[in-house]
């Protein structure tokens, strides 16, 4: 054994902790970067893009655009440039609310739920291929570690 | 079993993968929220200032702001503001480069080193019990995993 694992070894807990904390945030970053120009090459887009497809795929009925951007946790204005141009495209249309005639409903039309399913089952690809270092006992075995995480009562 | 619990473990790994990698975001978001709120009330501080100055503390004999900013991936004007402020409370001083009338460094002063170490110490206080559900085994486990999905070679 090396000096440099044997001086890993000896860290207190808190510090491994730490580092694998920085880990984490340069891994996501790092898959990120890679999701971004795979959807880029493939696609054309974009993943704020991405992000809000999946959003309205997920509510097929249509959103409102200021729970779009509540949920997505970006500016409004920034969803407004997004949906603008999937309407252009035709991936999105606007529909009022019954009985609310301020009220707007922004949601996919039949091209972009086909649109945005080619994208999943890609980004599902991609995903398979960044993650194939962890195994499917041990995908369990994390999801449950970072549920955990999530659920800690401080 | 539950009929829940069946149906995820014949769920194909990919989809496994895609669930793991979408929890991965959320609890780094979650995590990062949390230590957002806790540099605030513990030193009315944010995450984009503590980057910073944990930068600074790792080259003490100073960076360019170009430097600076483009490790952080924030833009040359956000890491402005943030360094105009760090100036004004006496934690960043700027110093020219000898041989080069234009270029300027900016370098933690002893009272930035000395307030950084206190939030660093916070911070690994903070991780740690965020990530309290990790034992010190799995933390080298996941560390291993998480450096080899950075090393794949697509």
């Amino acid at each position: 054994m090396s000096m440099a694992n044997l001086k890993l070894e000896d860290q207190p807990v808190s510090k491994k902790r730490l580092r694998l904390w920085l880990q984490m945030l340069k891994t996501t970053r790092f898959i990120e970067n890679e999701l971004r120009e795979e959807l880029r090459l493939g696609f054309q887009s974009t993943l704020p893009r991405f992000d809000v497809m999946a959003m309205l795929d997920r509510t097929r009925e249509g959103l409102r655009m200021s729970q779009l951007s509540q949920q997505l946790m970006v500016s409004n204005g920034n969803v407004t440039g997004i949906i603008d141009r999937l309407v252009q495209e035709g991936f999105v249309m606007r529909v009022s609310v019954k009985g609310d005639k301020r009220a707007t409903l922004v949601r996919l039309t039949p091209n972009g739920i086909e649109k945005f399913a080619e994208m999943a089952a890609e980004h599902e690809t991609w995903i398979n291929k960044h993650l194939s270092e962890i195994s499917a006992e041990e995908v369990d075995h994390f999801s449950e570690v970072l549920s955990k995480i999530r659920e800690e009562d401080h």
